[in-house]
């Protein structure tokens, strides 16, 4: 461990920003704002303000964006997919992700993919409301999905549709629950073990509306495959 | 209520026999084996073959089955679907009901509906391990499927299989999970919620590993298709 | 699958309306309205308008229903159901189905499948709050109650109804736990349990609250039993 | 709590037998066999025999029942209830109480409450095998049933006997879930939610397959009602 | 089945009313109001004035209150326990119930039940706050409680009371979980296993904030033993 | 139990206060806010307050803090850990306990944890946002955490803080499960299980949110370490 | 779809075996032997030993393999991994896939990974015992692990490896819960949970125990970045 | 962190053993034996031997116990609490543990405690079978448990032990659930939420049946205490 330096973040009392990050692990932070007030997010997006570098907000509601923008007004709020983003130096996008729905209402969490993965340097293209309900809709745009480096699958309810596309390549999959659903969906379970319990080989699962996870995770991939990381 | 009449069973002591069911509900009384001693399969199913009635015993285990035949060598045994039936008055099967698999796992359940589905008369065509890992397969048997009167989908894992068919047809779909899978299945579990969120309506479900109940409910649909009940 | 249009659905960008659906499965779309913002809805509903097609919109609320009705005013809003209903060609009715409540909070559901089923075409009769704590309701409506192709049963708490309805018959029975309830209700799920457990054979089960899946699925039996399908 | 003695039980080392309970409580011990050694049980029932006590042991099995026998010989031991009695004192029954089963899978445990207020002192009828699948048998013994003081309701799978029965009568109902059952049954969760959640008031319940606890509650208000208590 | 009279209740269109029950059952009904308008409610206690016959209603919120008592204003309205009552015909309290709470946030529930059971005819003494984690405070009342025909216990979080009470006596114990806690009380799932599971026998249980059948439970035994009923 | 004095608390009818406590247990008494009235609160704390204690109130929200402040000026609101406290006697803090959050969102509970500690006499140091995701921050604390007598580590997500911790160290950690999180974390669940499971021995958990216990048990320890109780 | 052959396919009968699979997806069939009886197993072998093909048998027991191997000669064995193999075409293995446990227990996993990914055509290095309760281990190997493509993480308990890993590099990685623990472990949930919780941005998840999918992705993930696939 | 040896553990390929660990964490490694092979456990054990340390292995059954102890006659076994003990330095017993359980069942838990407790230097009370069903049994043994620097209290079933003792004393306590019980125990999960659940603090848990857990935590304390550690 010869390359950990432990005073590589800094220290803003009551948050320790990972300023080494890019260095260590290659990428700039992103800043989940869910349980931050709006003084802390201020004082965080400042921080990286000053500091020059990219962040990346998520899970930031309409209020918390206007108390940061009003402060710093470069940062960009996307109400869909609810990430705020200061970009101080340019993004490269590279080779392709696939980003799919089975319904309208899993657009906010694939949006929130979609804007992760662009953040960190990938292109995409967007599939969406192609589940399995009606299967021709997937049968027609599959083709095209099959030229990404990574396909997301962004389906709740059921959640079938990363099963039934993992099943129809050799592309990895990331499969995202969502919360969309009623009843006994329990809010994503019913679709993550689904897609935990498919059949179909290579598609893997991240935590039910992590459509970050799902975006960062894909972009890895992406790039190496692609040959810039 | 007039036409309840609450003397319209035998009582044997630990079991009251249902004995004029056939009547009132219109088809023959099932036993469910899994809970009862021998002794007490080998006085239900004599009590029926003395009356002349069918009866049909469901998850009875190869013991069971054997201390039954030892008594009453007309009863019939099926290790696959563990099912024992007397057959005193000749079934006349009509109508078509398609029974489909996920994988070959599934089998058993799917046997223990087409015996019932049969023994209740009922026509039935078997579609096994055409689940959508390789969703080919599937299409390759679609319109054989879709020259049924009533479909049953038995499915475990990712319990998929089901909502596909419904998506494909307007022929009424009876779900059936199954325990088979291992980890975030749990026995189950995993299947049945795919199926109850299944986008593709015109589905029905019922209870884990219950391929008898699904078979009894296809055959009360099929037959009232076919015209004859 | 020669017969699987894979163009067959017209594509509005966030959504991919299945306009080729009444013929590939015999019955217009629905529209589930929850997760859909209201400009969606609005071009989802004038989409069918100018296409001539009926649709049907479940689990919209009176602010989704204003603002679709404010610019398509022929659709209809049912506040009970909470449906809306663009009805362009004529619908004939056929059969019947009996739909059955346990109390008097499952009647939204009960409506929700009410209505889905007339819109399909079948004739529906109402038997509300006739639950098993005072069972002798039920037993005064049974002989009416078994006029019926096909039963729906909706019931919160024990959930109970059904399995007595299915004991006492043999049509078809289709189950709908609702939410309705408290403590260890949780949700209805202490109701689908019951309905999934019950010992009467010959009934089947949908999710949690879903009124229309039941209509929908009742609708599909009760056209192939009256012949019309 | 000038009458709680602290002193008042033996002290056998791995165990402290509650030897001034019949003083306190009003009734002999009984000991749960379930998890403890021969030789514990052994030394445990020769305690008793020794202090001239009436003694009543659940959940044995046949092994432990053996290895207590051979030593005590005058211990008794039910198969079914799987019970170990040991009576040196006259137990003088009174009143009555009514214990049914939906089937014939519920009996052991319906037979653990049986022994259990037989031993504590009441008077016991049996109505097994008169679950709601076939109402009419329920319907048939409903006059007799009402003859208690109190009805035990011991049921699995679905576990609606007992609020079928307390919303007929005003006659205090304790429901027992039994583990009877497969798939969603849980081991008797399913038959427990119903139970709990059950419309008809009057009916409380106790753990699942806790045949002991209903038959000692049962038994407690039984003779308080009989006025022997 | 002589006595059941399938015409016996008032059929109000949503409501099918049990005026017939204090006749087969013994006591008025009540009405469970949380999932009815106030439209349903004003039209079902204005059928119960004109039949002259008490009500009792559970689970109302004071806007439901409000309603009924501008239109019906003998109806008392008590916020704490959430109960409307219509009291036409005296009632007589006989026997005694003790109402035991660990903290104060168990009280709405406690007095829910002691509402119901004194309007079914029972009297009735509050001991609140006396939970285990300081348990000197039970030990002072305990003599006292001793004194009841039964006594209900109702606790939150842990809900460890009842148990502790049924270890001290040889009165019929009826436990109620709340779902008073936070964390891992899942809303008043850990009460209600702590209670189910009790090693002290004599305890039963009803669903989490049941409050009414735990007052109406109690009032049945305390009536019968009372000799009244 | 010669020194339980069962008439040792103050009953103020609806709550019976453990003013003896101090004595019994050596520490004041806390209040949990969360259930009680604005105006049981007023009234418990001028008890407290005429009884010349300290006392400590947790999970107060900021209406009840008003409305006691309003009464009873000397008590201090603390708006993160949303605790009263109202001091009468000087504490003397003793020892040291390290309280340690994963990210920025457990601050709140460990703020709970804090104050507690402090008002029953423990010195206590922060060592905020310093999980592993970013385990270097952590490594440049480790030095600091470990001359505490006690760790406490707060985590909601995947919980795995503690666990780290305790693996490096021979301080006896309590940790705290937080409800931060989403989706699968099942508001807390996801982290207590984590903490439960760790393989790291000398962890203890306790409830999720639970800072309150977390801080008096710490403080146990830590005043017997430092030899002052 | 014009490249998706619905004739693509073996039907055997009780299964259809997907013989094209290596044309339409890029690698050869694995079959779950979980569930199939012996004579399947054999057929199955038997069929791909004919077509020349390699196939990669998971979850077969001791007894299983004995029964395909006295057939089919040329099938390996391996106990820890629980695998089957024919190979019959020569693999080359690229890149490479670092695979870590964090216990001893956690190897049979790890190895059905490491089986199915050199299967596949990965090259493999293993880091077993490496889990945080000892978390020197884990960084005395760090620098190694990370001249991997992709890094699979095998872990039960508290499953908290995968993070840490996650978190200090920018390779993706992939968790693998597995089964092994006790009590709150709940036969990997915990560990499931825990993984999709992980702050750690850039790893997925799959089914515990399912160390053929992990070693599947992580194959598929890992050619395409060696520029194979 | 400047004390991290990453070299400091002894690795024999298929595990990493952690010699170091006395000097990092104060006290010897202890090894989970319920996974691992008897080769696998001979080799462990031996590597101790040679290195001249103590070990501790936990849930080690006869039949592991055997096999090493053919190796190496020097390790002892406890058939009870399941330990297998190499003593080649003498331990030094401090301060005192009173370790208590609920019911006899819960002794093997208690006896892995007290191992555990003793084989890292505390001594050790035992106070059996003093559940809460009959609290005048806690009772009189209340005085000598308060000797003690640290409680621990084992119980299954409800679980409610730990809770009336901490609310009688200022003593640190850890309760351990077990997986005694039956029904909605649960295997032990009733028991855990009621601890986690409890209102009485100063308490904390451990994983169900974690008698190690508990015993190594408790003794850390109680060394601390005692001012040895």
């Amino acid at each position: 461990m010869n390359n950990m330096n432990t005073e590589d973040f800094k220290d803003i009392g009551f948050a320790k920003l990972d300023t080494g990050r890019k260095l260590r692990r290659g990428f700039s932070e992103a800043v989940f704002c869910e349980c931050k007030t709006k003084d802390q997010l201020i004082q965080i997006f400042r921080t990286f303000k000053d500091s020059g570098q990219n962040v990346l907000g998520t899970r930031a509601n309409k209020e918390q964006a206007d108390a940061v923008q009003k402060e710093i007004e470069e940062v960009k709020y996307n109400e869909i997919s609810r990430t705020l983003t200061l970009i101080q130096k340019p993004i490269k996008k590279e080779g392709e992700i696939a980003i799919c729905t089975g319904g309208t209402g899993d657009i906010p969490v694939a949006e929130e993919a979609a804007v992760t993965a662009e953040f960190y340097g990938s292109r995409v293209k967007k599939y969406y409301d192609i589940g399995i309900a009606g299967i021709h809709r997937l049968f027609a745009k599959m083709e095209d999905i099959k030229k990404a480096n990574v396909i997301i699958a962004v389906a709740g309810m059921e959640g079938a549709l990363g099963g039934v596309i993992a099943g129809m390549t050799d592309i990895p999959v990331i499969a995202v629950p969502t919360s969309i659903g009623y009843g006994t969906s329990f809010k994503g379970l019913s679709a993550l073990l689904t897609m935990l319990n498919s059949c179909a080989e290579g598609m893997t699962v991240v935590n039910i509306d992590n459509g970050f996870n799902a975006g960062y995770s894909a972009n890895l991939i992406n790039r190496k495959i692609s040959g810039v990381n």
